[in-house]
């Protein structure tokens, strides 16, 4: 896809406090800042991270034109030496991302910025609209392929996305987490997202009646043909005419039908009816693909009734994610250098579950060396070390008497450097390649952590020394 | 704003059907479509139509390029014919829309399409995208605009959008909608919706302490001054320390405080002690602006507690819709032309709620000529007229019995041409003349159609020939 250029994409204070900082003497101040959400939507137990590859492509060309520059002097409130800073600004923070696909949670830092804070707090907006939109997608889409127990998940919500991107992306981030193809055929040519579809009820009312409208789309695609069956009634004309056109057309032309569609009505009983009539029709293999405001709470339910449903097609209430659409993602400083020294520091609230992990840290997950299973997150100092050749006690961090200790474990470091001083220094991987890691990384979680609703809490605890830090620099900051 | 080339960003059905009707013969077959919606989201009385301007630089923009048809032919399924018909495609249908910013009701044909059917068929996909996101974020925007009562409303969803396009145009939508301003910069520079916006927590944790904060953004922005007091303590550290810095740096340099900003806690406790204490120390004048997970059932409820909150910034619950995330327009065939005569056609459904109204139509809009108010609108037959000179009849079109005749009225057709075989003849209006249109518009409609919750009815009734020619159709396409 062509690229538009996106740095003026951005909460305006990122601009004003920039040209504070700048008249602040803080251009060369070095910050760091990360990325993390609070609460895993539709009270599920993890979520998907997603949109690192757009992330980049957006930090690659950062750049402010003479367009930009001058919208912004007409402003009346940017100093001309922060207008010549932005003219030669040149992106050259350090970047670490959890890398798409990976199953990630509450108040983990899946990105970390350290760099000039200028440049480092600019990047905010689209940093948190990129990970946030495409990580909501992901894990919705999850969710529903999950309750699809095997058959496959379409993502057919183009028309009911919020904006153009929303539904490139968001396609984008449902293959992510697994659906099997895309109504969007723009997200097939960019992103090789497998796209399908047959036809519209426009289509059926075109001809003079429906016998002819499948007629005409047999003919057309013989060796693809899928019948939209509930113009007019399912079990009545649907379903009979599209018998009739399999025998008549398809299978003199030597093929098979592919499917029938129905996408009204009771999907559970006219699936069940539908499934007995082609059988004795001699079109077993003939699959029947639903759709109709489906979502993974539907998906479950009709299976567990009975429906003889092959294949979903799910619109709105997996493109916008419906039932939670806001992926709450926030940007938090976490640190200052001072002569070299990095200074953490720390956001109060009166909320306590507001309260930042203040530090550069790093990201740590245990694995079980015999299953295989992520045991638990840990958050350590940027130089702190998990020796796994030894037992490890871990912690909650709020009941710090909740203690358990780890052995025989594996820890591995979930964030990677996306750039290096403004260099790019990773390359992502090919969605396909990210959807399959996606999906071993889920395999990795225990069932409890999978549930739809009240899923256990999988453990995100702190490192003993991260743990006594943050009670330090709370202590110093709380207001008596 | 740059553009990008959508043409590709259809569902992938639409380009089968279309080589499907070339295969046919129904290369230059003319059929019209209605967009149209059936629920006001949030079980509101209106929607808000935006999006128009959008659509038309779609429009005017559509173009298959070399990678399309690459694309296309790679996938083993067009005909050759069907690729060069694509590769000479010139759009030539009439278009009309009701314009932006306009009150919208269910079952109203909000656009209109006429043309060659592979061409009418082909832009469904991006006529309802555009439409149904910016109809969503601007009605959601206005139930927030109207619940501030007059204070302002400001856009500050950017990070928490469903991807860049539903940032930028959600921020258009919203500045429809009723909004003040928007928190992003580029739709300030390409669409002039002021752009507001002074610090985050990072600011104040940038320095050694929040007075050391708040003094430095005083010297730096002495005449436009908002501060941030929620990062530690409102009451005991926030609004004191801006208060020292209001006495210490900005009345000095001859200005007075723009506000203080609270984005945490409980905003009615806190901004009336707030308030007490700016006005104590002689700044009746700071405003006090809210922000924080806001929507308009807690803007509502925190006025009625008397909440004195100047100015709302509202995020996620506005940029995303969020308790109701989709604006479910759909787009059906309603009638074909047979040797220059048209053929209506209707959808019918086993839920008797989706049928649809067939045949080309015009929607009129019925003002009271003593209030101003609206009192109906009544869709007709497209060369039917109301004669707004003599008494007309309306009546419900499911209870029949249910009728009224109007008097002392006038009638005006809702729909305006955008495109004339295929010409764009249509000149979008400013965005702040929209904005005026939508307010001067909303102000017609009867209190009674404005409760967020269990309004009014309004009145979308079908002429008597209409009707008539509905239920023909229904009787002749009832499946027994």
């Amino acid at each position: 896809m062509e690229k538009i250029n996106f740095t003026m994409l951005t909460d305006f204070y990122e601009l004003t406090m920039a040209n504070g900082y700048l008249k602040n003497g803080f251009k060369d101040k070095i910050a760091y800042f990360d990325m993390f959400f609070r609460k895993v939507p539709d009270g599920g137990g993890f979520a998907i991270m997603a949109g690192v590859e757009q992330l980049i492509e957006y930090l690659e060309n950062l750049k402010f034109d003479d367009k930009d520059i001058e919208y912004l002097r007409s402003k009346n409130i940017f100093c001309e030496e922060f207008l010549e800073y932005l003219r030669d600004f040149k992106f050259s923070c350090d970047v670490w991302a959890v890398p798409e696909g990976t199953p990630i949670f509450p108040n983990e830092p899946v990105v970390t910025v350290r760099g000039p804070v200028i440049q480092a707090q600019f990047i905010e907006t689209m940093v948190l609209l990129t990970i946030n939109h495409q990580s909501l997608i992901a894990t919705k889409a999850n969710r529903i392929v999950r309750a699809a127990q095997g058959r496959g998940v379409m993502e057919f919500g183009t028309r009911r996305a919020q904006g153009y991107e929303g539904a490139i992306y968001g396609a984008r981030a449902a293959y992510i987490g697994g659906c099997i193809g895309t109504a969007c055929a723009i997200a097939d040519r960019d992103f090789e997202i497998p796209a399908l579809g047959t036809m519209a009820h426009s289509w059926i009312q075109m001809f003079p009646s429906e016998l002819d409208a499948f007629r005409a789309y047999a003919e057309a695609y013989p060796d693809n043909c899928t019948l939209l069956v509930d113009t007019y009634n399912v079990l009545k004309s649907g379903v009979p005419n599209a018998i009739k056109v399999f025998n008549e057309v398809i299978v003199p032309k030597g093929f098979r039908p592919k499917g029938i569609r129905i996408d009204s009505g009771d999907i559970t009983y006219l699936s069940k009816e539908a499934r007995k009539m082609l059988d004795e029709a001699g079109f077993p293999d003939c699959k029947i693909v639903a759709s109709n405001s489906l979502d993974e709470y539907i998906i479950r339910d009709i299976l567990i009734q009975g429906a003889k449903v092959d294949l979903f097609g799910v619109g709105e209430r997996l493109i916008t994610s419906k039932s939670e659409p806001v992926f709450g993602g926030v940007y938090k400083l976490v640190a200052i250098e001072e002569d070299g020294k990095i200074i953490p520091k720390i956001k109060i609230s009166e909320n306590v579950a507001k309260i930042t992990n203040p530090g550069f840290k790093e990201l740590w997950r245990l694995f079980d060396r015999k299953t295989g299973k992520a045991i638990a997150d840990v958050l350590t100092i940027r130089d702190e070390v998990i020796d796994d050749s030894k037992p490890y006690e871990i912690f909650d961090p709020e009941h710090t008497w909740k203690r358990k200790t780890v052995t025989d474990f594996y820890a591995k470091r979930l964030q990677v450097k996306i750039f290096d001083k403004g260099a790019c220094v990773y390359k992502s991987p090919k969605l396909k390649e990210i959807r399959d890691y996606c999906s071993e990384q889920i395999d990795n979680l225990w069932d409890e952590v999978k549930r739809f609703e009240n899923p256990h809490v999988y453990y995100v605890d702190l490192s003993t020394d991260l743990w006594e830090m943050k009670q330090q620099l709370l202590k110093r900051y709380s207001v008596k």
